[in-house]
Formats: structure tokens, sequence, C-alpha cells
């Protein structure tokens, strides 16, 4: 079997953090304000740090609009919508099976 | 827009040392030994962390064959079989586009 390539998607989109802000660039560009308030878990210096590397990656745009105050959006690139297929799988997957897990967890605290 | 549930099975598959590991379940059972040496920058430690919350999730079984010396191996459960076709997009899209994205960070350090 032949070295698997997986490694090497995870070293792109690994963590929970990055995915879930690329998917929910999948419908349109998003403000920084609007994914920290998706995401509320994360702190706004995570978040940063990660959209910082996604940009780094070539897998999101930075776009400032000179307004005031200045407005500032993340879009995926085309090499970021390549990932669209594996983030709609990842959501459906957390939808149709994830409880199964988590009660699994349950079970054995309770 | 709904909640993503993409979160939900980052919990459960996140960090790269699981999905690769499950991966590797897909075409066999696999044995610990096999499972390290196939991976080969994760520690012993780590390995069967990773294993025992795969098992603990549903995900994986761990079955001992009562032999000398006592063979231990991990398969996929149905449950983790419904990854497969995750993995299989995890694994291409390693395949036809990170070499882009690693292209762009040796730009960065050149």
């Amino acid at each position: 079997m032949e070295r698997c390539n997986l490694t090497k998607t995870m070293d792109v989109i690994g963590g929970k953090w990055k995915s879930v802000a690329l998917f929910y660039m999948l419908e349109r560009p998003r403000r920084f304000n609007e994914i920290k308030r998706l995401m509320p878990s994360i702190t706004q210096r995570m978040l940063t740090l990660q959209l910082r590397e996604l940009e780094r990656d070539g897998l999101i745009t930075r776009t400032v609009f000179p307004e005031v105050p200045p407005r500032v959006e993340y879009a995926l690139t085309k090499l970021g919508r390549t990932l669209e297929p594996i983030l709609d799988l990842l959501c459906a997957w957390g939808e149709r099976h994830s409880q199964q897990v988590f009660d699994k967890r349950e079970e054995r605290v309770a």
C-alpha cells in the first residue's frame, strides 16, 4: 500500500478551527466578526492566527475595503474551493453519525 | 445558515494521527506495530492514546488473539467504515493539491 497523502491534507486543514472557518466561507465571503460569532468557542487571537495561516497557504484571501470603519473580508481562493466536497462530507458525517459517538461517551461516564 | 456539524466530526477524527490510522485500516485490520511502522513520526505512547480514543468512540475494535506472542489487531467497526468516503477524499486532496500549498510555503522562506 502506498504511503497515504492524508497527512499532507491534515497538515493544511487539520485541527477543528480551520475546517470550520473554511466551511462558513463556502457560502460567501465573511467578515472577521461574523466568523468569530459563528465560532463562539475560539478566541480572537486563535482565530486571527488560523486565518493568517489559511491566507499564507493560499486557501483564502483577505481583502480590506477602504470604508469607515474598514471592512475586512475573507474569501475562498480557487484552491480553497477545491476543499468543498471534503467540507460538505465532514459536515454531513457530523450530522448523521456523531451522536452515536457522543452517546457512547455518555454511557462510559454514567 | 445553520450551525455547522463539522466541529462534531473534527472532535471525533480531528488531529492528523487519527484519520491517518483509520485510513490504513480501510484496507484490512492492522497490527499495532504495522500502524506504527506506517506512521514513523508518531510516538508509541501517542499512537496508543489515539487508538484507545478511537476504540472508546466506537470507530475501531481491538482484538487480542491468544497466540505467543499475543497478536493484537485493530479493525474498523461499521461506524468507522462510514468515514471511508471522507478518508478517501482527504487522501486524494493531499495528492492533487497539497504541493501547491507547500510550494507557496517554500517561496516565503526563500
